[in-house]
């Protein structure tokens, strides 16, 4: 490889610095307190135990000002919507339970009053969130609905005489399910139902219903259950809720979108039904951009326990006698490093998710709304995806050790398996990313079913998308006396991500305008074509954030290794879909060959910086503990 | 396709016929026991309960003849080593627990005992292991040595005077790690560790060591600790052991393969010290066949549950307003019917495998053994790799609802998880059988280490492994104008698998010949390459053994649906590796692209019979009573 080679010893906080990046004060904050001993992690802990140390914790996190991040400063709040999803993410390196019930009370149910309240709403309940003494729930889930949110069967009826609205369940697929803070110590819910007001359903609204009394009791008409153990999240007490005409006053209607006067007359500035759930559900997407940020701190996490496990394990001798450790092993590097050069990679398309939500004007297009929430639904997906294969090989990486609970794997695979289908299942996100890209935005996609996507693109498709595009015309100038240098040339990289996407996305469209007249059908047979070309999308989004990553990092010697990394990450995913680009005849058989080449070389490259590249995570040392690392 | 259509119905009894195969009656009887409620599942018990619950059942088992299956005659015993194995098995498809301790008991601790030891052990032992009057231990693993076992360090030295052997830990590594029946129950322990005598070192044998005296209090030298809390498998009592000069008689020592007359004089039949452990070794498989098998048997049950949910479970409107079944969905048939092939294909892989070690006769030929030894490490590996994806597949599919401990996927994922990498870490034994392979088993292969692999290649690769095999020649034979009904061709797949593999093997083989003199290097350098062929060993093997069940299949409408899932296990493999067959010109970009297409043909065509499939493996239904599954 003709590129200058990285120096023998770069320095973690270099690397800090380039990924903590316009948050790092506040990431500082955080790792200060999360190394005070009471936020120690679990192990050993049963689940009511776990659940009080949970709630003692999150009442630590309340005495700080960083609950007040995400909140209105006219009630207490400090405005700083970035911070506070990285106040949420950086509880992913500790105990999830915690991030979880945190993201719960302040994210989803403090984010819902503000967000979907008015003023009355925020002036009663916005301090009492933020400092607790007010616990909540976001209950919209149901048994039977858990992805068509659009179609839940709660229904809250107005009954214009007592001028009150009847929370009711009407069959068993409308228990509310999985609901988070609900079995042991929610007061007030953010109930989600279908609005019935003058005889006509008007779509899914937002309602405070009082789930527990002052005792503590379930309030009259709601009956609480434990959803009982689950495989992880122990500390989080998720419940199932059923309403029996339980009436709440007319004020529980959180009302920005819509509203019902006394008498029952409804008002809303979006007339659609649909249009106007998913405006409200745009606007909760906070919680999804959490939910990606700490699965990516506990990648940090576990690929920092097996890379110093691999980096001091021992297993097999030289020929003079000596044990090998085992990440010198090319077969160790390769489950490992690339996961890591991913790791890095994610994390800077999360950090400029969070910046694109903290910048997002409060009068912007729609459409950078709309892009916004595209955006957020990848990374979610490709960030829990991600975690759920690297958490499994950073298990296997460490062997029986890393099955001993006090190894803190085994709680990181089971904490975080259910993320990949929670806050938006993966699939379902990924389809949603491929709609907003064949609609090009151009309606309001957020309708999460796949026969609307069939309708927006059979009625709405664009044609902005072209075959010999840009990069493909780029790509087409280079010849195969380029190989040895191509595959390192960032700009070739990028193109050839581009044109991934915009192959797959033109050749999909092309697919679905063929279709037959069964809406449904044409949309199925594609929808393994659908879902690639949503993650493709993801990848390029990827790639290019951490180019301009390593573009920004002030440090030189950091900014080498990054630039290695970024190749790692880059010839890895085109390794890992390289049958693609031959199909497509992107890569040619040697250039194909000659990438697997490439990343085993940046294996043995980047292995002696491996200790580094996970230090510079910064992940505190009490969340890696493990008595396996102690020699 | 121009094959013929499936029936429309096909009895699922006629599918449990043909899995069943030669131990029929035996899985007729398990499955019998298994549906008492005293086998029930584990959700909600804490460790202690739940152990206690294991050694309950245990006694259950002890009672029936089963535990005699895998011992001699001479003995009480009833020489059915294949029943023996298919026993420990079908006990995956309940709580895993049990499948390990009854493992450990029966099968790594009796068997050592039996096949190791000699006439006065067997006499002395074999019935009080049988009937549970003796609970054992196998001690093999040390907390420094888990792969490379032939390195550990316990120390076994005769001490002539006395005529005793005396077992000490030299070091914390040497302190025997994960050790099943030891932290509770066990009281004997075939302890491994390297024998000294005259001074002189002679590698490892087994020891019989009593860890635990009458009272249950731990021996006296003998240090006893819990390993505590796991992901998974807490009805087992993992234990760590240490040995502080513990002395023990002569004829401790399990002296079939070696011994040590009174004076301290040694004696083996076999001169290699390695040689002599790995033939001591070789005789210890049926605890990797059995773990391979059970991994099996727990995906079957995981995809049961998972088909059957995604077979009620509706998401999504149709045009029509009716809610879409979500295994119509094209998406979640990809995630679930190609590894319902595999699972099928694997268990007639693993149904060969159990009939080859049954049959093998005592005075077969070194290279049938060592045959049989690889071919057990490679379905282990592809098997345990196989349940971890699968059942992580499952729960995904079945959403927040396969999150719930209840449902019972979370128990699944956690116990199957370590299966990967204990009895043998699986990359470890890929490479063991790509190190077979290489060396035509013409050599003693199982030295597990990478060095022994590099070395055995450089002096003493043979050449059979052809470019231009029979294989190849059959494969250029076709034409592109073959392409409609090639695909579905079984010859066309199954020459396809080995060519693949003789060009993998042949490859691999030609870059180690090629390599530099640092055998360490030349290994390292295609580690990656050598793991490959290992896999597509496996592969070729397993597609093998699931043409000739289809073809033993007796009920005809049966034999149909086997023949088309037969089709999907095929190319659904070819699809995911056809990168490779791009690369080396074995399929064109026009056949890749068909493949995928037929993959989602085949999709559709089984998703009708995907509950006849799953129902085929007749998984006790008391392990399928997961609420998400009563509506």
């Amino acid at each position: 490889m003709d590129v200058p080679a990285v120096p023998a010893k770069v320095d973690p906080d270099a690397l800090t610095a380039a990924l903590d990046g316009r948050w790092a004060e506040l990431k500082r904050d955080v790792r200060t307190q999360m190394r005070a001993e009471e936020f120690r992690g679990t192990v050993g802990l049963d689940a009511e135990a776990h659940r009080r140390q949970v709630l003692d914790q999150l009442r630590k996190l309340a005495a700080t000002d960083r609950p007040a991040l995400g909140f209105d400063s006219a009630y207490g709040g400090l405005d700083d919507v970035g911070g506070a999803v990285v106040s949420f993410e950086m509880l992913g390196y500790g105990d999830l339970s915690l991030m979880v019930k945190a993201g719960v009370q302040w994210g989803l149910f403090g984010g819902a009053v503000q967000l979907l309240g008015t003023a009355p709403h925020h002036e009663k309940y916005l301090r009492r969130i933020m400092n607790l003494d007010l616990l909540g729930c976001f209950a919209m889930t149901e048994h039977g609905h858990g992805s068509d949110v659009q179609h839940l069967h709660t229904t809250a009826t107005y009954d214009p005489p007592t001028r009150e609205f009847v929370v009711h369940s009407p069959d068993p697929g409308a228990t509310k399910e999985f609901i988070g803070n609900a079995a042991r110590d929610g007061q007030l819910a953010v109930v989600f139902a279908q609005l019935v007001t003058g005889g006509q359903s008007r779509g899914v609204h937002a309602f405070l219903v009082p789930i527990r009394d002052e005792s503590g009791s379930a309030a009259p008409g709601v009956t609480i259950a434990d959803c009982g153990a689950k495989a992880g999240l122990n500390g989080v007490d998720n419940g199932r809720l059923t309403f029996d005409q339980v009436r709440v006053p007319r004020d529980a209607l959180l009302n920005r979108f819509a509203d019902v006067a006394v008498d029952g007359t409804y008002s809303s500035a979006i007339e659609s039904d649909g249009r106007r759930f998913f405006t409200m559900l745009g606007t909760l997407i906070r919680g999804r951009v959490s939910v990606g940020g700490s699965a990516g701190c506990a990648t940090q996490r576990a690929l920092t326990l097996a890379v110093r496990y691999g980096d001091q394990r021992r297993q097999f001798q030289r020929p003079d006698g000596e044990e090998v450790v085992v990440l010198d092993y090319l077969g160790h590097q390769r489950k490992l490093l690339p996961a890591l050069a991913k790791t890095y990679a994610l994390h800077f398309a999360q950090e400029e998710l969070v910046a694109a939500l903290h910048d997002l004007a409060p009068d912007a297009p729609e459409e950078a709304q709309r892009e916004l929430e595209s955006r957020a639904a990848g990374l979610k997906a490709v960030n829990t995806w991600h975690a759920t294969s690297a958490i499994q090989t950073a298990r296997e990486a460490c062997g029986g050790s890393g099955y001993l609970s006090s190894n803190l794997l085994a709680d990181l695979k089971a904490d975080t398996d259910v993320f990949t289908t929670f806050e938006g299942d993966n699939t379902v996100l990924l389809q949603l990313v491929a709609k907003g890209l064949l609609t090009q935005y151009k309606e309001h996609f957020a309708d999460l079913s796949p026969l609307a996507t069939a309708r927006f693109v059979a009625e709405q498709l664009v044609d902005t998308v072209m075959e010999h595009s840009a990069a493909r015309r780029f790509l087409e100038r280079l010849t195969e006396s380029d190989d040895a240098t191509v595959l390192f040339d960032r700009e070739w990289q990028q193109r050839l991500f581009e044109d991934r996407e915009e192959h797959v996305l033109s050749s999909v469209a092309n697919r679905l305008r063929r279709g037959s007249s069964d809406l449904f059908e044409v949309f199925n047979s594609v929808q393994d074509h659908v879902l690639l070309a949503g993650r493709v999308h993801v990848d390029r989004l990827v790639l290019d954030a951490f180019a301009r990553a390593v573009g920004a990092c002030a440090d030189p010697d950091a900014q080498m290794l990054l630039t290695r990394l970024c190749d790692l990450y880059a010839l890895s995913t085109i390794e890992a879909d390289r049958a693609w680009f031959l199909e497509h005849g992107r890569l040619t058989v040697g250039r194909s060959k000659a990438v697997t080449a490439a990343v085993n070389a940046l294996c043995g490259e980047l292995r002696p910086h491996a200790r580094t590249l996970v230090d510079g995570f910064a992940v505190p040392e009490q969340f890696l503990a493990a008595p396996m690392l102690a020699g």
